[in-house]
């Protein structure tokens, strides 16, 4: 892959990949006995021992040697060069600490502290109540006559349970989701905009990246003999450069402006978009927001100018609002892409865009639940209705997370006997969550080195910061990227696990990493206090 | 696509798409006003409308001029033939019918019976109360104080929470799914076989369908230049024809012998290998057994032999085991591939399998709540990690899911207060299955010019029928498959929603449909009298 404004893919993935594969080398290899293998083999009755994969220190065999029908030689190249950094090496070492913290391993630290991904209730944030009582009741109706929940959840349930075939929800719902759900979320549209919205264009998905890979799917498409593309952020969240690496699609990158604050600015997408359109077929252009992994909130304005990139280039919006919820800066407000599309009035109100929703964020956080849901918006009927034949051979989305998913567009209404405590609930996530946003703010303007823009939303922070060449230097003589090296570092002293830059994409030259601002404030408190010291220290060494 | 032994795919289902797009554009067209679009429409200052995709029937328009960012023109083309018999046309116009019920249309029947897809909670089968209790426990941990909840479903459900991050269910889990239930897995997969099964091969998958797709997925890989193709059984279910579409794969099909109650016969398998091996290069072969939609259970020397060609071909071996509990025949009996293979020794136990497992069929039927596994036999270390680190970036199957299969996996055992209730149902369910397997038999075999296989395992009867050449003319009139005519007639007289066999495959000149056997047995019975009366008139009226 190649093209304009193509991040640099972090040559550490690959180091620590041909780490972990080699390890793996060390303790297995791919054999079979040889009865068709090799002839010498098979005539002198031993094993023909081969790996099962190629690379150039190893001796060529042809096809018909090959010892295994599945091998690297032979494997989706595809699946071969796509990374998912938040899952990376990085966590499995995590991991690998967290074992052996467990068997009693001595270590500077007690445990380790997922700050790597934006797993809510992993790091201790409490369930809505209000969310987990309907699916207790859907999922055991028996439940319906106890006199201990509350009669609006026993009606969710209910609702829920009548959108079901034969009244359960251990039964396949429609391919875009159960008609109700998605009238709920028209309508929860609709108050949030005061735009109509049609249920049918509603489609109901397990968890946002289920519905982002579906629409960007859409796209594969090589005419005039040259690849599509899709321009997405960078940084960016690395679902998209995962997908678009398995759909052998152009990934276009476009900076974001760290100096205006993470700010997405249209000559740098006109830039961006004329450099890539050298080489290939920009199809499509993703606008996180609030970002991730960056945290900013765009501005109306920025939205128009945006759109109208977009409309004049013909590029289908990829609107990923799932922190819609998540906004905290003072001044910051969320503006739905859809909203201001369709105030912008002809010819913009008649752009393609899909908004992608999550249960997984927002104050809800139920990311093991898999719900989510994509609002089309001027999609070409024909077009749908080959979308949703696609969608009709993976059957549906699970129930329970279209239940979920009720919940959050149709919470419950004032007056309703569990309304107090939910806001009650959905306001103390949210508060916690802006105190931790300026807690990390501070803290992390404070190290030496460091500058962070202001978390404005989202569930991370992307500081930059500045490294002392002898670190540089160590890291190359480690064959890893220096920010990369500093996280294995971090990890290993702190139990402190950050994603580095270079998995979401960054300026060449700089340096950043990624920390959710999930840990809750106590342990976040006792983070950032760590990681100062570790830092300290670190600077120190590297002088 | 061609290839050998490839399946003719069903002209109805063009005829009918074509139809839903043909009254799709009455309704609506995709319009945007012509801002760029066109100079002359421009300058008129009027809308610039245009049916947003291209056929013959219209005038070709530059890729400067079209009107949608996305259009038929553009759209991914292995989206555009891939096919979802189950959930097709017929099912739509179920659909349909059902809400004409609501609105009070007189038909000549009350209600649509939809026997066209196991979704056997949707046909009145009741959930397994075990399960539920679970699911309710984990989703709602304030009831596990709750003294009305039996004290193994209590500790089930704090083994689940325990493996969860946080304790709750809302948390992302590992990618290949929850420790606690892979080991779980593998050891019910050691009991069933007396075979050892390492945790770590066990991914737990949404549905079975996700873990089919994942797998398939990694053999897209156009090496000498030729297509990678998958051999499955015709007929077929039609996830594997719509995933190989998908994926631009090569279908190979291979033919069922309806004379011999559907066999899997090698030399059939020879046929078609040998015939597609001239265009494309055959990389795995799909059994599916019980099978789907055929009902037969494969014997043990069969399952060697096709072992033994799948070893000999260097084919990777998909095993569609989900029927595994879905066994009624007297003498038939499920014996796992991979118990088999790895019986018959080296070099046969040292050849890759993938073995897949679901929580929507046997006796649970948890058709919506999308749990499923895999298990990998003998797959390369290297393309394992491959595999896991594509598994990673769409983060984690749903964990309610995950907890159904680990309720199926590691069911209560004997002593344990939920144990005679779980037998109870679970027998229940399983022993009313083989009484409709029997009923559907019975009947179809009395229609005349009807030929029914016995329903040894799975869901379905898959009954031939010869239908007179005036029907036959008839369709052909209708431009419809034969098959396809006569479902659509039934469906409109008696509200019976079966599939014809094209969406399946089927040998040229024969036709045939699939019906589920889930239907409660009550219902069975009126709908096998539905069905024998309109097919006496259908039969009557084309004599």
């Amino acid at each position: 892959m190649s093209g304009g404004g193509r991040i640099v893919i972090s040559p550490l993935i690959f180091y620590r990949h041909h780490q972990a594969v080699s390890n793996a080398l060390k303790a297995t290899v791919c054999e079979r006995t040889a009865d068709r293998v090799s002839v010498v083999a098979a005539a002198a009755g031993v094993s023909s021992i081969r790996r099962c994969f190629s690379t150039s220190t190893m001796p060529k065999m042809s096809a018909e040697n090959s010892t295994k029908c599945l091998e690297m030689d032979n494997l989706n190249p595809n699946i071969k060069v796509m990374e998912y950094a938040v899952r990376g090496p990085l966590v499995t070492r995590a991991g690998e600490i967290e074992k052996e913290l467990q068997k009693g391993v001595q270590k500077p630290f007690k445990e380790v502290i997922k700050a790597n991904i934006g797993d809510c209730h992993a790091m201790g944030q409490k369930p809505i109540t209000y969310i987990r009582q309907v699916l207790a009741l859907v999922s055991y109706p028996a439940l319906l006559s106890d006199s201990r929940f509350p009669d609006d959840v026993k009606q969710k349930a209910q609702t829920i349970l009548g959108g079901c075939r034969g009244g359960s929800v251990g039964s396949y719902t429609d391919s875009p989701g159960i008609e109700i759900i998605r009238r709920h979320a028209a309508q929860y549209i609709e108050r949030r905009d005061g735009i109509p919205s049609d249920w049918q264009n509603i489609i109901l998905t397990a968890g946002a990246s289920d519905g982002i890979k579906g629409i960007v799917k859409l796209m594969i498409c090589n005419k005039n003999s040259k690849k599509p593309g899709v321009m997405i952020p960078i940084p960016q969240y690395p679902l998209y450069s995962a997908t678009l690496a398995e759909f052998d699609m152009e990934q276009i990158g476009y900076y974001l402006n760290e100096s205006t604050g993470w700010g997405l600015e249209v000559n740098e997408l006109k830039r961006s978009y004329a450099e890539a359109s050298k080489t290939c077929c920009p199809r499509a252009l993703v606008v996180i927001n609030p970002g991730n992994p960056t945290g900013q909130v765009l501005s109306r304005k920025n939205i128009e100018e945006v759109v109208k990139f977009a409309h004049e280039h013909d590029l289908f919006i990829l609107a990923d609002e799932v922190y819609q919820d998540n906004v905290y800066a003072e001044g910051s407000k969320f503006h739905a892409f859809k909203k201001v599309m369709m105030e912008m009035g002809k010819p913009y109100s008649d752009h393609e865009l899909a908004s992608f929703m999550s249960c997984s964020k927002g104050y809800m956080g139920e990311c093991g639940l898999r719900g989510g849901y994509v609002e089309l918006i001027n999609m070409c009927p024909q077009v749908k209705l080959m979308y949703l034949k696609a969608l009709s051979a993976m059957l549906c989305p699970t129930v329970l997370g279209q239940t979920v998913i009720d919940c959050i567009v149709d919470p419950p209404k004032k007056g309703e006997p569990s309304y107090d405590l939910f806001i009650k609930e959905k306001t103390a996530v949210l508060d916690s969550l802006k105190l931790r946003a300026k807690m990390v703010y501070d803290a992390f303007n404070s190290f030496e080195g460091f500058s962070c823009n202001h978390v404005q939303g989202a569930m991370y922070a992307f500081p930059q910061i500045k490294l002392p060449p002898k670190a540089i230097e160590e890291a190359k003589r480690r064959k890893q990227p220096a920010d990369a090296f500093y996280a294995f570092e971090l990890l290993e002293q702190t139990g402190i696990c950050i994603v580095p830059g270079s998995g979401f994409g960054q300026q060449p030259g700089t340096f950043h990493f990624r920390t959710t601002i999930l840990p809750q404030p106590d342990k976040l408190k006792i983070m950032l206090q760590m990681f100062n010291s570790f830092h300290k220290e670190f600077m120190q060494k590297y002088k």
